[in-house]
């Protein structure tokens, strides 16, 4: 990992850290609902979405995060961690381990589950929509996030996912899936990025090219972990997409092909940035080493 | 029921519907996904709390209802919508009836009637942000229906509700879990009106109070119509109040006891709106009719 972006983590991950765990419980009117919200929030999650949202402001030369960037960035772990929530429910994919400790349903049950993840869920737009960020950002936000987490986005690929276990999919099919089910909400990350940095349109769709093709890259060596590593090392169960015959990469193309493909989208991904590092005002040297999150041993 | 109302309804239900009909399959991508979700938000509900906005709108004067005033009040039927079928859970109240056909999770499973929900309640809070609403309503109901909608809202009341399933709660608690699980979408209800038609504080602070006692009207009319009703009556299991241990007003206070309750909070709601039909440019006849709705046989 780079230096910049160690430095970046260790400045901005607690950060994120004490605002979800000082803000979170301020919202939630019942005392089990919070508990059960703040423990999945609280778990030690890696904090990558907001930290990309926030790298794209750091891109675009801001020193210091603004209370309403920090607070809209912090809403984006709410939802992703609705839906580890929901997903982990015995209904979905039925997983009792995550990040290292029972999972939510395991823990409170799966119907006080299901709500915390709810609560999540409608507590994201509501960090997004109060803050003092320009209303027209703002509202970008609520439209994005929405467009990006919902039935035309993450909630879509959900459904893909399960309505295809037991049936193999080809790659376009797989790559849409997987373009719903986790590109969707690291699209929103770098878009957020963009809403409130102000980007141009140029720089825009280049940071949102990087964004899909990192996405891509996530889903890969998602996969990859799935079929290579162990529960300790993920702090989750392992080989579950096999036993659950779910579509991936490994099941498509095998352990090594898998690994050329990552590299091929990794490789895409950085090849996305170059030209903002000739035409543009922005300092792309951190989100580029964000790509380093996808090293694979061997 | 008064003229008035018929009228309204006969105009504005059919309008909401073909709505709905219309315009949720454009922002679904996925077709089992949009299945379940047209199943439930399609199957004939009241669309009580879409019309209580748009009564708010005629109750100030407005003869036609705009594009964008349409789509905000249909999302609240959205939003609706999918805390029905989350609440029908397997791991909530595992219901299999409603509106007198299956229930989502028995057509579509619990997986996928989970994430009908979540596109749902997602979904609701884009049609709020992304319509031809000034930039500042639309913000105020994307905050005001999360909430109300949220951890601090209904689903609050919610995990109040299973929480304290087996332990007789006393009236200023029950009150309490009321207010969040049946009201607070209700006052959100009449407040997205009173945000869309621009009343005077003086207007809202009325408004909001005869939407409180409306709420709480509801709840304890929902709880009378559980213990003294058919199946076939209300298309969802009856009498499951009591088998689940559920707190409600009959078990708080009998029957009888409970209609005269209900009687004494319907006239309260009615003196709310008493001084804006002196002191105000607002029609509130139509408003005052929607109290028909709780009127209990002999």
């Amino acid at each position: 990992m780079s230096k910049q972006l160690a430095t970046f983590e260790a400045n901005f991950r607690p950060l994120i850290n004490t605002y979800l765990t000082e803000n979170l419980p301020k919202d939630v009117d019942q005392s089990i609902l919070s508990d059960a919200m703040a423990y999945s929030v609280n778990a030690g999650g890696k904090l990558l979405r907001p930290l990309l949202t926030l790298a794209v402001l750091v891109a675009a030369g801001q020193s210091e995060i603004a209370t309403g960037q920090l607070r809209a960035a912090s809403a984006l772990e709410l939802l992703h961690t609705y839906s580890l929530i929901h997903d982990d429910l015995p209904a979905m994919d039925n997983d009792d381990l995550r990040r290292g400790v029972p999972t939510n349903h395991v823990k409170f049950g799966a119907g006080m589950a299901t709500l915390a993840g709810d609560g999540l869920l409608t507590l994201a737009f509501q960090w997004v929509a109060d803050n003092d960020l320009p209303a027209d950002q703002k509202l970008a936000l609520v439209n994005a996030l929405a467009v990006n987490a919902g039935p035309s986005g993450m909630v879509a690929g959900q459904a893909d996912d399960i309505s295809n276990e037991h049936h193999q999919l080809a790659l376009p099919a797989l790559e849409n899936l997987h373009r719903h089910k986790t590109g969707a909400l690291l699209h929103y990350a770098v878009q957020a990025g963009c809403i409130m940095a102000q980007t141009t349109p140029q720089e825009t769709a280049a940071l949102l090219t990087f964004a899909d093709q990192f996405g891509l890259a996530f889903q890969i060596y998602d996969d990859l972990l799935d079929v290579t590593s162990t529960a300790e090392q993920l702090g989750k169960r392992v080989h579950k997409d096999a036993q659950e015959s779910k579509n991936t990469y490994p099941g498509l193309f095998g352990v090594e092909g898998t690994k050329t493909r990552l590299a091929e989208v990794v490789a895409a991904a950085k090849t996305a940035l170059e030209p903002l590092s000739q035409d543009s005002q922005l300092d792309v040297t951190l989100l580029t080493a964000f790509l380093s999150y996808f090293q694979i041993e061997g």
